[in-house]
């Protein structure tokens, strides 16, 4: 079991969203029980002597590793939403997409100043999400910011944005 | 540590999402590292003995202890999503609210006839998205399907609409 075989379970879905895209679809390899627990395990390895302290998922395939992550590694586990679904007092960010902005927000005591948060997602394209995410725990003081994809589209450059970051890691690169 | 902490460091948001209810918010039992090892662990004993083959989490709170349950039981996690967001072929499943409609779907791929199913999500109010996640599961032809909710509202009834599963196991009990 390894990374090859977890980038061989990554179903390839053309034109999804829309015309021209190809959508790195992570469900198969998620469904997979061999590749599921590689993906944590291999994780695991890559963060357990950092001192992470919380996981910050990005809503809502970002829950998914992260809050496994976060188990297994002892953390905590805190959610990054879209506005209007997190039900105590929150903080937002808002970022530039191609066409107009978008909003994401977490809870204003889901991280303290003595926490070491690891933000994770899915896939990183150009990083605005991302970028959004991690000033959003930045903000709040958070010790140290690490920043973590399973998947990473290295030709979009998303990385450069996030160099404020004490490290970023892509499981897999296209 | 037990349950009754783990209901402690659950938050009541009252008036969340609308004037009049108590919303039982488990993000404050989430960034908690010891109520979240607990919630996997005690989980875990419950179902290693069933031979749980997938876990199907409900988005997108479903995802969290849903994912982390699947990668420690060494079972495959699946995608229970909100319509136009699953990239391949999906099967459906529309139901009733008290105003309108809402639909959920599932990859047609995601689930065998050799599976054993344990649906999850959050919390269980009335039961509508449950039944439908349920029914979605047995069409698709699994050969036993378990439901689990982290909170239940016993009040609602919501367990009555369920019977048709294997059987429907709800951590904590308002």
């Amino acid at each position: 079991m390894n990374l090859e075989y977890v980038k061989s379970v990554v179903r390839n879905v053309p034109d999804f969203p829309k015309p021209g895209i190809q959508f790195k679809d992570i469900t198969t390899a998620l469904k997979d029980p061999k590749a599921l627990s590689f993906m944590v395990d291999h994780l695991y390895e890559h963060y357990k002597n950092k001192g992470i302290t919380k996981v910050a998922g990005i809503e809502s395939r970002g829950f998914i590793i992260g809050a496994a992550l976060a188990a297994r590694l002892g953390a905590g586990f805190v959610l990054i939403r879209k506005p209007g679904k997190l039900p105590a007092d929150t903080i937002q960010k808002s970022y530039q997409l191609e066409y107009g902005e978008d909003t994401i927000e977490m809870h204003k005591d889901a991280i303290g100043k003595e926490d070491v948060v690891l933000v994770h997602d899915d896939l990183l394209a150009t990083g605005g999400t991302a970028l959004a995410a991690l000033e959003l725990v930045q903000e709040v003081g958070a010790r140290e910011v690490y920043v973590n994809f399973l998947i990473e589209l290295a030709f979009l450059n998303g990385t450069e944005r996030l160099s404020s970051a004490k490290e970023v890691y892509s499981m897999i690169s296209y």
